[in-house]
C-alpha cells in the first residue's frame, strides 16, 4: 500500500505524477529529453543506462519498465525475446554482456554516479573518452544516471504499486519507446497510464 | 578541474546548465516549483529540506548554496548570522535542533529517502502524519529529497568547481531566495549565474 493517498490503479510512478502534476510536467520533459531527445547515443543505449541504474537501486518498476522500452528500440516484436535476455545479461554483469566496449565504458560511469557523484573518477572519464565518447554523451550518461537516482526514489519511497510480472510492462515498454513521456493527453493517461510513465 | 570542458568561472551546477540548456529547462523548473511553488510548507522549511539531503551526500556546493538559501528566506540582513548557525545545527543533529517536531519527521524522511526509497517506512509517515504533516508535504518531502540525489550526483559526477568559503554563497542565496531558479534571462545568467542555480 502507498504511504500517501493516490489514484487507484495507476502504476509506478504515474501515480504520484496524477497526484501533483505540477511536478510531474517538468520530470517527464527531463526524461523525454534526455531518452528520447536529439542524441548521438541511440536511445536504446540511453534506455539501457537508465535500466541499469534502476537495477543498481534496486527499482523494480523502473528497471522492468524502462528495460521494457529499450527492448523495444532495440527491434521489432519477433527479437523481443532476445532482446530481453540482453537486458538481463547487462543488468547481471555488463561487463560480459555482448555490447561496444564505449557502451561498457558509460555504464561504469552511470554505476559509480549511482553510488554517488564523487565515486566518478578520472581514469572513469578518460576510458570512456579513449572509446569514443563525447563530453556531452558523457554529461548526457551522469544526468540519466543522476535522474534515475530521482525517479526510483520518488517511486519506492512513496512505496507505489506495481505489477510484478515482465509481461505487464511490454505494451508499457513499446509506448514509452514509440509515444513518449510527455506526449500523452491526460484523459488519455488514465486509460493508458503506462504512456507517461517515466 | 572538471571531468568534461564546462564553461569557465560558473560556479557548480551552473556550469553543466551552460553547457546543456535543454536539459536545464526542466531541472530549474523542478526546483522552482519545489522549493517556492505554492505549498503550505514555507519556502524556509523546503530549503532546509533541500539543504540536509545535500549534506547528506556530502555536495558541498548545494547544500552550502541551499543553506544560504534557507537563510535568506528565515529573515534579514541583521539575521543571517544566527540563521547559519541554526542552518549548521540541523545539518549537524537536527533531531537535538530548535525547530518543529513537524519539520523535523520530515527531515526523517527525507534522510531514509536519501539513503534509498526503500529505506523510508510506513512508521516514518505515520510519524510525520502524526505531527500534522498533510499527504501532499509528505509527497514534497520524498520528492525535495530524491531531486536533491540527482542534483548532488550532477554537480559531484561531473566534478564541477565551488567557491569553498560559504561567504561567497551569501548573495547566491540571495537571489536563489528572492528571484528564484528560473526568472534569470541567459544574457543576464552569465553576469550572474548564481541566479539560476539549484
Amino acid at each position: 500500500m502507498p504511504h500517501i493517498t493516490l489514484p487507484d490503479g495507476l502504476p509506478g510512478i504515474t501515480g504520484p505524477f496524477a497526484f501533483r502534476p505540477e511536478t510531474a510536467r517538468p520530470m517527464r520533459a527531463l526524461a523525454e529529453i534526455l531518452l528520447r531527445g536529439p542524441n548521438t547515443l541511440s536511445s536504446a543505449d540511453r534506455e539501457i543506462i537508465a535500466t541499469y541504474t534502476s537495477s543498481q537501486n534496486d527499482c523494480h518498476f523502473c528497471q522492468t519498465s524502462h528495460g521494457a522500452a529499450a527492448a523495444h528500440h532495440l527491434g521489432g516484436a519477433s527479437e523481443l525475446a532476445g532482446n530481453f535476455a540482453l537486458i538481463a545479461a547487462i543488468k547481471r554483469d555488463f561487463e560480459s554482456a555482448p555490447i561496444s566496449a564505449k557502451l561498457k565504458s558509460l555504464l561504469n560511469i552511470a554505476g559509480h554516479v549511482q553510488q554517488g557523484g564523487k565515486h566518478v573518477t578520472a581514469e572513469d572519464i578518460a576510458c570512456a573518452h579513449n572509446q569514443g565518447a563525447t563530453d556531452t554523451e558523457i554529461h548526457d550518461t551522469v544526468l540519466i544516471a543522476a535522474a534515475f537516482c530521482m525517479y526510483n526514489r520518488y517511486v519506492d519511497g512513496l512505496a507505489t504499486w506495481a505489477p510484478q510480472e515482465q509481461e505487464a510492462y511490454i505494451p508499457m515498454g513499446a509506448r514509452m519507446a514509440h509515444e513518449g513521456y510527455v506526449s500523452a493527453p491526460v484523459q488519455d493517461s488514465a486509460a493508458h497510464p503506462e504512456a507517461v510513465t517515466v
